[in-house]
């Protein structure tokens, strides 16, 4: 039989691993001949766009630029699969296709979107007595996913977000005077992201002096007072803020909702940046950190990308056994030293629901991440990757498509 | 004797390896005893902060931490140093400090403002008929530098700014739709960071589409036909805009200027983001690079910090050798195999002068960098730091000031 593999939702550093993953347990099985890959997550396999990785990636040079090569290599879509009921006919053309290429299983990588088409997709086959099994793949920096214990992607990000922290920290104290940067993450609804650079305490900083999460209020008011605070010992107060905060009197949640109903929720960090500028008058600046934050492989952890190759082969290896409907998961056995365990989980218990950062993490002033989560995230961020390198950056290897 | 060595101006992540290059010839000549270090640039010698840094980098552990360390080390400042006329006193307070601390030579790592004071200072030492030398070592991320070949710092900057330009791509081309990113880079009213992206061409990337450097005018009206243009051919158009550009009708050229007269420069990306959203309606997303792109060690380009340590050694020999008021240079033998040798300008040659991109390197259309400028760029990111790591991150080296 052949398998098929799609990538959906936002780009990571560590997506293309997983897809690695997939086609590696594939190359290593007598029973899967090809794998496709479907350009532009389901959308691919619905308007007949596939590629055949087998070709591409026999070749471990080109395997290894698959695994430094941050982003989507098939694409991505915000494609939401409607409810069977109400478009019978998309599920035919999804089943046609597979039977075209004789597909025995397909593979989802994605967030909780991807998991709810996931869901639909495995039951729909079940319905009509198809043997094709639908397996989801986790992958999300947000980490908001239900069910494991982080996301493939997440440990990068988190990284990424660390250590640049500590060059902006190292940025904002060159002059002799106060100044108060406002640093903004990604995160969506989830505070994960902003919370793990808490791991920037246990290297001697004290910054980030103050971390807000959508996980508890925020009030304009107490801003002003605890950044006061922090200034009055300090020379320099680094703000981390994540995105999904929800600032009354600012205006920043905003204009644009793709199909899913997410919304654009950056802006918060230039509001509050205006907010110090008033209040307290001191030097500001905010900053976004923008797209790096989920696509920069440069500072990737090995973790993540070792551990998003290894949930990739086993979602394949699930599939092989007979499962469907279900998303790969990891599950911490200890922190130190660190082990995961890889399990399964029905993949309607992830799709659209959102795991927080736990309260029990936040500090009684709601304005930092207590040394407990240091634990939780230390592991994630260990290790690097070697790259090949071409004309002094990263080498990329890009699709045909 | 002793001798004195400050840092000033903006951060960028070679400076540190300029200190490290000075420390290390002060370890090993045997005219000189102390390094004292002057915490926040001049202002350290005139308010006598000083630090002894032979103590702290006898170690190689410490010397390798510093030459990873991103930003200055002993602090920055943007005090102007006031002509000998308008104030006396100041320059007496300095005198009076290196005599106290036995300092025989001075060396000033900054950019074309610590030139003018590198040059005032020396000419006041002659004119009072004191020995003490004062040397200018080049640096900044925006390679405005007249004399030299390339400054110190830039480097790194246009490494991380290619790198990351190639991560915002694959970022950006995701989705099977027509979308425009546009990327805010520093430089102030010179185009070298922005026009070091074109190296990215080199590596069989389209992208960047489109790069506007402040050497040419700009209008608002081509940039929409140019961004048309290349949207009829691309799915993703991936436009660098140089910080200095004077947009008309933006009103981003802004309120803060700075003891220098240097104002901040950026927004230009936010209007012309409105720009195509109004006028093309496509997909647009525009993004300031911020201070990561000059402080941002872990795609440090290794000949940066390697030249950077050799002309701050440079710099020390030269004043053993009697040389005062001069700022260090690089002159490029040849750029393959690349090979530069260290020179010396009088520091008045350079100082509050702004060297620009030579037109002959931009395309006839004015909105992009001819491959010539690639051989330029090319051999300065050439190569990789080896970090000491610790928690998953770089680890940094922190001064008690």
């Amino acid at each position: 039989m052949n398998i098929a593999v799609a990538q959906s939702g936002g780009p990571t550093s560590a997506i293309n691993a997983s897809l690695l993953g997939v086609i590696n347990a594939a190359l290593d099985s007598k029973e899967i001949e090809t794998v496709f890959g479907s350009f532009y997550g389901i959308e691919g396999v619905i308007n007949n766009n596939f590629v055949n990785l087998n070709e591409i990636f026999e070749s471990e040079y080109n395997r290894q630029l698959l695994r430094q090569t941050p982003s989507t290599y098939l694409g991505s879509c915000r494609y939401k699969l409607p409810d069977f009921e109400k478009n019978p006919p998309v599920y035919e053309v999804i089943a046609d296709r597979f039977k075209e290429k004789n597909i025995g299983a397909f593979f989802y990588i994605g967030g909780n979107d991807s998991m709810d088409t996931t869901d639909k997709l495995s039951n729909y086959f079940k319905q009509i007595g198809s043997d094709i099994k639908v397996i989801g793949v986790p992958k999300t920096i947000d980490n908001d996913l239900y069910c494991t214990d982080h996301t493939p992607g997440f440990g990068s990000a988190a990284k990424y977000l660390t250590a640049c922290l500590q060059e902006i920290t190292r940025d904002a104290s060159v002059y002799n005077m106060k100044s108060v940067v406002i640093a903004e993450t990604m995160g969506r609804n989830a505070g994960w992201l902003a919370a793990s650079s808490c791991v920037l305490h246990k290297c001697g900083n004290k910054a980030p002096h103050l971390i807000y999460l959508p996980e508890v209020e925020f009030s304009v008011e107490k801003f002003v007072n605890d950044v006061k605070a922090q200034l009055s010992k300090n020379d320099t107060v680094i703000v981390v803020l994540s995105e999904g905060i929800d600032i009354e009197g600012s205006t920043y949640m905003s204009e644009n909702r793709d199909e899913f109903g997410h919304g654009f929720l950056s802006g918060g960090g230039k509001f509050l940046e205006n907010v110090v500028k008033k209040e307290i008058g001191c030097k500001v600046r905010s900053m976004e950190l923008s797209v790096l934050q989920r696509c920069s492989a440069f500072m990737s952890s090995l973790t993540d990308i070792k551990e998003a190759e290894q949930i990739g082969s086993a979602a394949v290896k699930e599939a092989l056994r007979g499962t469907t409907g279900v998303m790969m998961c990891f599950e911490r056995i200890s922190n130190s030293p660190y082990e995961v365990k890889i399990t399964t989980v029905p993949a309607g218990k992830v799709a659209n629901y959102e795991k927080k950062v736990p309260t029990e993490w936040i500090n009684k002033e709601k304005n930092n991440v207590k040394d407990i989560a240091i634990e939780y995230f230390l592991p994630l961020i260990q290790g690097e990757q070697e790259f090949i390198m071409e004309n002094g950056i990263p080498k990329h290897i890009i699709a045909n498509n």
